[in-house]
């Protein structure tokens, strides 16, 4: 693995694929944190483990395990998912594992943004992150892929979005937020953007899902389904606390124009019931330094768009909500090639994100048609 | 990963192939344990590091690291050279990790013996050792093997070498110890080889290196160069405690026959004078619970037949002595394809090992010619 530091993704042909693209397989982490992860993480586990087996349906599934839970992770999940040691400080690996940038003779890359919890110091969810913000290094060295160092950028792979044709999608919420990169103009960001994915436009989303601990990132509210179209969380319950930010969001997509020259697309994908965290799950939770970790009634940052695009599969949470049907069918309809596996995965929404946010997916090597 | 159970590599067709056949790759693990590398381990890591870079050029090496030393592991090994993050308890790839078994399609699996640290509560050299145990199916899975579960059995990848063509060479002082398999017969023993190596003959030299505290490991006294070829590691001074070991494996191997019904060619590789600790590097140990690891003026077990047969390469032991020349050109001769590179490994030897009990050979996949 060679560290590259003197170039950049774009200046070397190489650019981020949409994640619709062919996989050459996907990367996890086994859950643990006791402040993320109620009554031991259990249940989690159980939830990360059915993710697991429904994207391995199409594609290699690694999952990286603490030297402490290695043997648990290997003896739940089935033979044909590898599990690796690999230290982290939580289990999102889509915020901290290696974004995949390719070129066109189909040779893969990473990249080593800088992680610092959702906001460091300033507002991030823990302390400290160092062991995550090794991982994407440490897993370009197990793929045996070279990997762009940019960890003086603050970015999580859950707060962007690509169409793999030029155009990222991102919101101001998350990537203007006081504890990324503040000494950078958004025009910087944006240049970094454009340099690192290999894009020309960048959509800048307002916001995203109300009390989304992550200054809500783009992968919870809106996610591209093909170049120039994307399924946008919605209420039409204009008494929600959503309806303001899905509803900027809305306005300013309806706008927007991609890098194609395309106006997108946008396909409404409702959103459950509110889910708020019960006394009992807080219970099971450690705190998190003097603070709880959760406090009941607290509502949780549920949204059917954290769904994994795997090669054969989609694979989406569900909440036991009467929506969870409905959301399931518009994305089959959307995806009439591939499975649209619904996981239940409020056990991974207390843990504060979903199926997307722990997913990493690595994009097939070869050349392109 | 597969664990198999319920076969054997040789009821399922697959054997150990020699040494000298070709290779996938190379397992080595970074030096850390404070008592068997002196001083902060800097002076072993430096000749791991050139074991590392001499082997890597002719096939893949992967050097696992504990998570704490990782970046110490990734900063001084070049970056073709793979570092993953992987547990243990020393640094011995020969002796716990896998031994891997190929058959004629070319498909490569590992075998997950029992490791009790060259004794267990009985002789053993250190305890806990129920990392390195985990090594070989941790291993295995990172390289996507399926692996034959054998830890009923306890047996080091030092104590053993194969000729690949239905021989196997062992010494009695280590696989008759009473810390191993003390409630197996010798034919029980001679059985598990010939089931899991897939061999018919089983050489059984009677000794091994004077005070080698691997109860005589046979990888440090004689090792195939070809089949029908071994190295034996002798010395001409009838007055060393050395002479009588190699003399009983010299009178062995001059009436043995291999499995093809073969003589043994025996090739004599010279000793370099004893090598003995001094009370400095004694100073730069940690006690091993309440003893110290080493005593001043302690023999160490030099012997140059610890060498590593590389697709491209025989990595092999220097000491600084006058016989280092004489051993090198012996090899030199004996490999006439492949370059002998002789490496400074005094502060790999205060370990207790040398060159070949820090490697592990993964065969080459793909049908065989």
């Amino acid at each position: 693995m060679k560290i590259i530091r003197s170039s950049t993704p774009a200046a070397d042909g190489f650019r981020m694929p949409g994640e619709f693209e062919p996989h050459a397989g996907c990367i996890m982490i086994f859950p643990e944190r006791a402040d993320s992860w109620q009554y031991g993480g259990y249940a989690a586990r159980r939830a990360f483990a059915q993710t697991a087996e429904a994207i391995a349906g199409s594609e290699k599934v690694t999952v990286c395990a603490s030297e402490k839970q290695y043997d648990n992770a290997r003896a739940m999940l089935p033979s044909h998912i590898r599990v690796v040691e690999m230290a982290s400080d939580d289990a999102w690996s889509r915020d901290y594992g290696p974004t995949f940038v390719k070129n066109q003779k189909g040779e893969v890359r990473g990249i080593d943004w800088g992680f610092n919890a959702w906001g460091g110091l300033h507002d991030g969810l823990y302390f400290p992150w160092d062991k995550d913000n090794r991982m994407a290094r440490k897993l370009c060295d197990l793929l045996d892929k070279d990997v762009y160092n940019k960890r003086d950028f603050i970015l999580e792979g859950g707060s962007i979005h690509v169409d793999g044709e030029g155009t990222c999608m991102v919101t101001e919420s998350c990537l203007l937020s006081g504890g990324r990169n503040p000494g950078l103009t958004r025009q910087e960001i944006e240049d970094n953007l454009q340099q690192y994915l290999n894009v020309s436009t960048v959509l800048w989303l307002p916001r995203g899902i109300y009390n989304d601990e992550t200054n809500e990132h783009v992968d919870n509210i809106c996610a591209f389904t093909a170049p120039g179209e994307v399924v946008l969380a919605w209420t039409e319950d204009r008494e929600d606390a959503q309806y303001p930010l899905s509803k900027a969001c809305l306005d300013y997509l309806e706008q927007a124009v991609d890098a194609a020259g395309r106006r997108i697309r946008v396909h409404k994908l409702p959103l459950p019931r509110p889910v708020t965290v019960t006394e009992e799950e807080c219970r099971g939770l450690d705190a998190c330094f003097d603070r709880p970790a959760r406090t009941p009634g607290e509502r949780l940052a549920a949204s059917y768009v954290n769904f994994y695009i795997a090669n054969g599969s989609v694979v989406m949470p569900g909440f036991g909500d009467p929506a969870d049907e409905e959301a399931r069918s518009i994305l089959q309809g959307l995806f009439p090639d591939r499975q649209v596996i619904q996981i239940y995965a409020r056990d991974i929404l207390i843990g504060g994100g979903n199926i997307h946010c722990i997913t990493q997916q690595i994009p097939a090597s070869g050349g392109e048609a």
